[in-house]
């Protein structure tokens, strides 16, 4: 058996295991990220990450498995945590990191939080592209939005009311390699959202990045807010910017824990 | 701020965080215990112990906080998590522990588990009080019983189609204190029963130890059971036999990580 040190953290409630694993000493397969990310014979988060050595000129890269062990192309929350994990370890000097992932290279703008165990992170995420409209699961206006990874935004009346899990999984199922669900109205303010998400492969969830972004340009297409919004979660709020054909995601990461793990395998793996 | 060291382990499924402070070195109070149980913005688990000095003549003394901070007299899955953290960290030499919880001292008896990541405990649970007969939440047999913590066992056709959350949170909030709420069959085989569970303060976990106990006490009172019955429960199957007047659980504790946190306090704070 090895040791395997991870860290944990969480964005805006959404919570990832990183292990830095910049020298390719460790593999992470979905049988581990299914046992580290069970609640309750686990460690317990919604998905585990590895930043690998990093390609295509990024400083590191990031491999995301969901808790169910699926591989996802990127994730807009988890990304905030590798970042503030990647900090931790001392692989990188300034406040900008950049990740190369599936869904292609991230660039990231790091500032101090509201206090030690927090950074804030600023994401490019890239475009965001937009689907043609389509009929929600109670005919709600709805339309898919590609942000690198696949997402689904429907307007409703008022999602607290939302049968997120129903209809989420329900349309996450119906969608071909599956999708984010996020159900979504204007308001409080000006320029603001309320979301709530269901997101493939977990559940519903405190907090989407991705999925905060997906719900901004969709709105911001449907004209309903202007090209900067503060999309209100159930675990926060995150800021999203739609600039120069790109979209900035900015929200914190909160460190919580170190944590060591015994996993198969003979060397000693130093993930920080 | 300082560092404290904590291990995760669980029983069946019923998960705790533990810290052995055995020089004092660290309390725990309801806010910590909230922090740290947190699924989402803590580590999680359904519990956090704290193994203190040793009193009553007992090797060491438990201290148990319920997710949601409030302090539980004793649990029978917790206490096998502590006797496998305290063994780890090398408190104690032989197969014999004792411990002093707020229901009285118990004795532990460790044995080898399955494979080095655990140990099988018997406990001494001490004997169960059994109350008078009371109509269940549908008008089934069910009997208060006192196993130095409160519950109340529910007799029910299938426990898969009992209504757990709402039947089991309404008679821990009718119970002057609070109980724990099992709701149980006999079988499928001889001497054996099927129990799902509702934790006063936690809520429907996977299992739970004194649970186990007061349920296999109520039916061998009843004589639907012999005196050594196998309780399955969702996460897992733990023994109960009753002899000479006190209630002997077995079943097993895994490790499941190495954690440090940060807690408020300005000296190293080393649970091992």
């Amino acid at each position: 058996m090895a040791v395997m040190h991870l860290t944990k953290h969480h964005a805006l409630g959404n919570d990832f295991l990183v292990v830095v694993d910049v020298d390719n000493r460790h593999g992470v397969d979905a049988e581990l990220a299914r046992r580290l990310c069970d609640r309750h014979r686990g460690v317990g988060a919604d998905g585990l990450l590895r930043a690998g050595p990093g390609r295509d000129g990024a400083d590191v890269s990031m491999e995301v498995r969901n808790a169910d062990g699926a591989l996802a192309e990127t994730t807009g929350n988890g990304i905030r945590c590798l970042a503030q994990a990647v900090l931790a370890a001392g692989l990188v000097d300034g406040p900008v990191l950049s990740v190369a992932t599936a869904a292609g290279v991230c660039r990231l703008t790091l500032r101090p939080g509201s206090d030690p165990g927090e950074v804030m992170v600023e994401v490019d995420m890239g475009p965001a592209k937009l689907g043609p409209g389509q009929p929600g699961p109670m005919g709600e206006q709805a339309r898919a939005v590609d942000m690198g990874n696949p997402h689904v935004v429907v307007l409703v009346p008022d999602p607290a009311l939302a049968q997120v899990v129903a209809d989420g999984s329900r349309l996450d199922a119906e969608t071909p390699g599956g999708a984010n669900v996020e159900f979504v109205v204007v308001g409080p303010g000006r320029d603001e959202l309320t979301m709530r998400v269901w997101e493939r492969g977990v559940g519903e969830t405190l907090a989407c990045g991705s999925g905060a972004c997906a719900a901004a340009a969709a709105a911001h297409d449907w004209g309903l807010v202007g090209p900067r919004v503060v999309v209100h979660q159930p675990g926060g709020d995150a800021t999203v910017a739609m600039e120069d054909g790109t979209v900035i995601l900015t929200g914190p990461s909160r460190h919580v824990a170190r944590i060591e793990v015994e996993v198969d395998g003979e060397a000693e793996v130093h993930g920080r």
